[in-house]
């Protein structure tokens, strides 16, 4: 957009504004920060809803896995499912221990940086960027799914629904956070009510010799026939698939300062709470599949009988179509409430990612702009980020929820191991500290924490490690080449601050010496912005002004000269010529020269700048103000004074003409101008010197 | 881009601009423009190769509509040919009188213009804008199907090949018309020879009754057997096909300032030959076409035996390969001649409408930027225009050839009809002026010059009117939209200029009156570039100095009040709380106060100002301060001074870093600074007043 043109306008005029008051609310406080604050009730749905959503499609992508082994390789599922289930309680209580020790909410980046050093910690930022991204796009994608299921006839705008909603979570965020948690309290608890509901139903109906069955129970698949090997692989892709279901676990330990005190309890309670309530939800969802004998596949078209031109119900739809019938009403509360959670679980990412993203700002290792707190207390650019990134990724991926969750877990499970790996030196310094009589909590205290931590990492490594093999060559490798990228371009961005910081902090070499005083205002022709900047700068009463003219053709400049002295202006006029047809470089030229006749002297240039109303009037005054401020301003020991002229065109935009300052008449023509009235009184104004100087 | 990082850059250093060099060449200055001039050898290939071109597509888009009625109805064509010749020998006659009456080159424009008013000219004026777009176009189409035809291997890259070609013309251009004319000149000589050389081989063939056989001369064609009226619409069609090969003629009209004196005998004399030369190809190579049955159909399948997977070979292909043999040598020369000289006539209309753009904006219709010479003394604003609209047109008709000669003429006969029309009134305002005894050169020329132009205005609306019935339906209502779309813009941008123009000159009312002179710097943190702002402000002595802070937090406000103190900085620091954390609006409210306080005064905003070296920097640096200045351009009363901070980054572009001031060195701390030295000096500079304001 051109410079000078003020687009942004005035907070309040504009149209524009007027539309994001409406969308995001009116500004508030920096002090009202603290109102902001969210009780437990409210936080769990708000930190929690990630990990409880990812149930929705943790199981469903596990047993799709187990399903390549054919169906008898079904009746495994369960030793997988509860090793994801004991491998979530693990990484759960790991994660209190980084809460009660690290409560500014760097969650993992704080911890890693703090005990292992810069470059792990920046490796655990990216990670962690890259897995909000892929949270957004995983969650909205599986939320499309579930909506689809119970809605087929909106299967062909799959990926426009998917944008449509991160588009709307962008704009409830923008709002602040207070408003996104009050809209999102309820889905989430009816989620888990109706989804328990329903597993208890499933239960009571199973043992009652009743069991329910699902509408793909019938399918025979084309297994593939595996050797030993292959069997073993595909049971570990099966589990990292379902790993998925631990994402978001996260969550909490980065969203300590959201909390109302005490924090760290309150975030404690909720991260145990969310746990068991995902433990429960993932076992019960997973027994109630194998149970209705639930088949979903990788690839539809593997399952005979399927008419796989539509498509495939998700594993929540289908268990809850056999609970309680295809189209019944709990069906669609069930299918709606999971919609609404992942939409919620997306919402999440929107709470971490633009925080993490002020810490890293903070820091300097991101754009500081990731640090300023918009309009309404949140960090609006880091929500903007992530949204378009994640429409992005999922117009790329075409809203697949199984080739997204390839990519998924690779950044969980980096800034998991990272974390917990940090926790351990965390402890041993705790016990160094202790040990020298410093404190340090109690030693009781700091062994748990250690043996926690401990078993966290190496379980967290131990499964980074299955992931990495059995996802690598299925997009994972996509991961590993965005979160180095990543990670160097923090440490990049970090150096560059570094050196600007270095090369503007004041030193001894610093010193006020600028010496001459001349003003320069470049006329074109002679028109009101003209004076009025003539105006100004003879206001300024600089040592010397200067009026000069860039004359392509000399017809040019005899005819303003003629006309300066018609109107006998007050300031001497100076023309230089301008073979090339360039403005910049004559104007540099003369400078140099009256540098040289008249010694060192601080040069300011008025330049004239039309202020517009409409975008498209930019077409049609030619840029040359703001290309001759851009040239000169490279000039050295020039400054550039703008002098605004505001056509009436902008009026209708900012409200105002362009109209003689307060309490003075322009009456009279230039010619009557220098009667002395007006200097006399400026004389008088001027007691030797500027009296602020003394 | 970020207004205020200076890409343009110094003219001479940046790398854009040496690559500019590289392909434009080293800039010219404004007297160099008569070197420019074109003698007549070079002025007809630049401006008759359009008019000579359309032989190329002319006679084939006409025999290829008289197709339809069946082979049978080709016999019908000498006739339609030869009405297209007697219709080019009138419009030629009327354009010599056009030259000679109005030798500006605002040709069809400025003949309306003087003579119909404003309404018709703009209509005009938006015909040949419409028309120069489309001749490129056409030409790039029609170029690109005869290379295809010697070198059928390109066909797939047809597209991409019609876009490089114009962004090649474009370059070419942009160095300025004397080398294009150079360039090009060889070419369509030797088009004109060749086709010379191929027409008589080929009628000494026919008359030693060894006729040329043209390669489809043997198929049979799907003929629709037409009703009477059908007929008669068919063979209007063609007719108006035929006299695409029209096109053009207009140019040398348009063109006559870049013709060396005598001016107008040389333009009158080109255009005769043009005209001349024109005929002869036209005639010759329908009868050529006729003579050796060549067979070309709208759609290719339609001819029986003929592979209509592959392309057809353009008709100048198929003579050629008649008479001399497909793969000879001379018919390489032929198709290299042809699509050299299509291009040439598309690059016709990169001097042709950039001339009229910049006759539009001197008149006030387009906007000023099409009327500044680049470097190379070419309106080089215009040329881009050109060269993207004719892109845009290639890519969305596929550089299709045929569905792009729908929409061609219609432009060409609306600006020759209203032309000649004007005309008729020019020579009836000449008469009645000698009547009246006035000048208005001798009665005979008067009449003569009439009568042809009366014939030429008969002639032109009649085709007018068959071309807007035969293909109103076949795309060319897209044109009868586009003129006028652009002549109600052109009307708009006039009317916008005017108000423009009459708010800002000067009147009785303008008058220098400001007073009062206070400078405020804006200071975030004290760091160099703010020193440099406020050093600067000193220098500039102005009645009242303020250091302003807006504070997001009280705590920055003390550190910064700490420092001040730490420094003894001599300038007052004032902090004001944003508790909205904008900028803007505190300062704003804080000048009102000013001036509530100390009465109207002159507000002048320092910004300290990043200068950075390459665009990714912009990212990291908020755009603080260029908010701020847009902002608190709109407050009335303020100016704002942009003092530049060019960061090391920037030396790498410009070649040098931000230093004292020559003369000046920079020992000492900032708190020894006010050691009167320096002041004293300053006062010593300063007798009484400014000198040039007594």
């Amino acid at each position: 957009m051109s410079p000078f043109v003020a687009h942004e306008g005035r907070e309040s005029a504009d149209a524009p504004q007027l539309a994001k008051r409406i969308l995001i609310g009116e500004p508030l406080t920096t002090e009202q920060v603290n109102d902001q604050l969210l009780p437990k009730r409210m936080a769990l749905p708000i930190f929690a809803s990630d990990a409880l959503s990812s149930v929705a499609y943790g199981p469903q992508e596990m047993l799709m896995i187990m399903l390549i082994g054919g169906t008898t390789f079904l009746t495994l599922s369960p030793w997988i499912a509860a090793a994801v289930v004991l491998l979530l309680i693990v990484v759960v209580l790991s994660y209190r221990q980084i809460i009660k020790a690290y409560t500014s909410g760097g969650g993992d980046f704080e911890v890693v940086q703090k005990n292992l050093g810069e470059l792990p910690s920046v490796i655990v930022a990216a990670a962690l960027l890259v897995d909000y991204i892929l949270t957004v796009s995983v969650s909205i994608a599986s939320g499309v799914d579930n909506i689809i299921s119970a809605l087929p006839e909106l299967n062909p705008w799959r990926v426009e629904l998917a944008v449509g909603f991160v588009v709307l979570i962008i704009v409830v965020n923008l709002r602040g956070v207070r408003e996104a948690s009050s809209v999102f309290a309820i889905p989430t608890y009816v989620f888990i009510g109706s989804v328990v509901v329903m597993i208890g139903t499933g239960l009571i109906r199973m043992l009652m010799g009743d069991a329910p069955v699902a509408s793909s129970a019938g399918y025979a698949v084309h297994a593939e026939s595996l050797g030993q090997a292959a069997m073993v692989l595909v049971i570990l892709r099966a589990f990292s698939s379902g790993c998925s279901a631990l994402t978001g676990v996260e969550a909490v330990s980065n969203g300590v300062p959201a909390f109302r005190v005490p924090k760290v309890a309150n975030a404690k309670t909720t991260l145990a709470l969310m746990g068991s309530i995902a433990a429960v939800l993932f076992a019960g969802l997973t027994t109630m599949a194998l149970v209705s004998g639930v088949r979903y596949a990788e690839n539809p078209c593997d399952l005979i009988g399927f008419d796989c031109t539509g498509p495939q119900p998700s594993l929540m739809a289908q268990v809850a179509a056999a609970t309680f019938g295809a189209g019944s009403i709990p069906f669609f509360i069930i299918q709606a409430a999971t919609a609404c959670v992942l939409l919620l679980a997306a919402n999440t990412a929107f709470n971490g990612f633009p925080l993490l993203g002020s810490v890293l700002a903070r820091e300097g290792y991101a754009p500081k702009a990731l640090n300023t707190r918009g309009d309404r207390l949140v960090f609006s650019n880091g929500m903007i980020v992530l949204g378009v990134a994640a429409i992005g990724v999922l117009v790329v991926f075409q809203a697949n929820l199984t080739s997204l969750i390839q990519l998924y877990i690779i950044g969980v499970f980096v800034s998991f191991s990272l974390g917990q790996i940090g926790m351990v030196r965390h402890w041993r310094r705790m016990l160094r500290s202790i040990r020298s009589g410093g404190d340090g909590g109690s030693r009781r205290e700091i062994y748990t924490g250690m043996t926690v931590n401990l078993g966290g990492a190496a379980f967290t490594v131990l499964v980074l490690m299955i992931v990495t093999i059995t996802k690598f060559t299925h997009g994972a490798w996509m991961v590993f080449l965005a979160i180095p990228v990543l990670a160097m371009l923090m440490l990049g961005v970090k150096r560059y601050y570094r050196d600007v910081e270095h090369e503007i902090t004041v030193d001894d070499a610093t010193h006020f010496g600028a010496r001459g005083d001349v003003a320069i205002v470049l006329v074109s022709r002679l028109q009101k912005p003209v004076i009025k900047a003539l105006d100004y700068a003879i206001a300024a009463r600089h040592e010397k002004t200067i009026a000069l003219h860039v004359a392509l053709t000399p017809a040019d400049g005899e005819e303003l000269h003629r006309q300066w002295q018609e109107y006998s202006i007050p300031v001497p006029l100076i023309i230089v010529d301008s073979p090339f047809r360039t403005f910049a470089q004559p104007v540099e030229h003369f400078i140099r020269q009256y540098r040289e006749k008249h010694g060192p002297s601080v040069v300011t240039v008025y330049l004239p700048q039309y202020i517009v109303g409409h975008w498209w009037e930019k077409v049609l005054h030619n840029r040359r103000a703001r290309r001759m401020a851009n040239q000169l301003m490279l000039v050295h020991g020039v400054s550039i004074t703008l002098v605004p002229w505001l056509l009436d065109s902008s009026e209708l935009i900012y409200g105002r003409r362009s109209r003689p300052l307060p309490g003075q008449q322009r009456a009279g023509r230039p010619v009557a101008l220098y009667g002395g009235a007006p200097r006399r009184e400026r004389r008088a104004q001027r007691p030797g010197g500027p009296p602020d100087r003394e």
